[in-house]
């Protein structure tokens, strides 16, 4: 019998409530409840003993912004690794390597992840040289905090886990999975106000709808990220 | 006296809850509260005659994956449309243009946006062919839904809009706002379990602080991601 542990992840924040509700809901819950995937946030402000819960303070040489201070993020890593191997401890922030369904795949494999979110001005930059072994961002932009990249990062990585999906192909024909954007998708009513589906799609023939698909997702593809095709 | 109309964003989705937490914490709900910004969250199953509030169906063609019927989105839309102008009617989508800070900035002079979320396999063709003025994505990986990449596009706008951040400067010294990655911060302890915060930092220097911190700037960013610098 073959025994598969959950793929355990510890987010650590100070916003917990940003996070409730996206493992609340869908694809995500469906995972934890399965027993596939857990995952356990945890509020930075329960690993401080100063006053009024302080976890942040002003940046040394002045600036706007303030900066999570080493103490609590190093007693709050180190509770959690006494406890278990972590295969991975990630820090969210906009100059990490940038994320991409690679990534993801890659990280679907692990067993226990740490990931760390900055917020406000980020974090003390020796908790970076200490305790993180992988900097990541979901894209070029600024977040008010790691938190919803953290969601992102969790969300695209939980669902390429086997037996998280219905249908696996599911996952397996999404965008980027073979370098190509998805083909154009119809549902029901084959007209709407005059708009039709594709004869194609109608046919019942799939070898040829296959075809078709395959042209659509490389002339998409073509047009919107030749890059892609370099790869 | 000049009045400004907070920016009105109206987001459509089938999964409402992934999206209650992202707006009840943090800069999001100051924004919110401050009356800066207003966000309408709108379940599609509302906007449905079928029964059990049907919002999807198989592809047309065979495959995985459910998507979502142009008749509830047609309807939603239209609504709002009969209610106000929008600038833009947004749909989430892996192959969308490409989330990044510039575009960020852009969208967040705009007065009213329709955001669309996807989910299950997307949306059948037609709604994007009719109604969708922008499509975006957060990033090169594949989310259950656009609920996620929704919250991210907001976060990442509406931290941008005069008067949400506590300081504006927070924002203009970020990472990306000159194509340059941020230098390190550092806050107390200046030492921590022997580990010092640089010297310039403790200096009282001002302006070789901010040399310090432009060269910095710049290492990092030609170390990390050269490709900023040629753009």
């Amino acid at each position: 019998m073959l025994l598969i542990l959950p793929m355990r992840i510890d987010i650590i924040t100070v916003v917990p409530d940003i996070l409730r509700s996206p493992f609340e809901a869908s694809i995500l819950k469906r995972a934890i409840d399965k027993g596939i995937v857990e995952v356990h946030i945890h509020n930075l402000r329960d690993y401080t003993d100063k006053s009024y819960n302080q976890v942040d303070d002003y940046q040394f040489g002045g600036g706007a912004g303030m900066v999570l201070m080493i103490e609590p993020i190093d007693k709050c890593i180190s509770t959690l690794k006494s406890q278990r191997e972590y295969d991975e401890v990630i820090y969210m922030t906009p100059d990490g390597k940038t994320m991409n369904q690679k990534m993801a795949n890659g990280l679907s494999l692990l067993n226990n992840v740490i990931i760390l979110c900055g917020h406000y001005k980020g974090v003390d930059q020796r908790v970076r040289d200490l305790f993180i072994t992988k900097e990541i961002s979901i894209g070029d932009y600024v977040l008010s905090g790691g938190e919803l990249g953290a969601a992102v990062l969790c969300d695209t990585v939980i669902r390429l886990i086997p037996g998280v999906l219905n249908n696996e192909t599911s996952a397996l024909t999404d965008t980027f999975q073979d370098n190509l954007l998805a083909p154009p998708v119809y549902t029901r009513p084959a007209e709407y106000k005059g708009y039709k589906v594709p004869d194609i799609l109608l046919s019942g023939n799939f070898p040829e709808i296959e075809t078709w698909r395959e042209d659509e997702a490389y002339k998409r593809t073509e047009l919107l990220r030749p890059d892609l095709l370099n790869e």
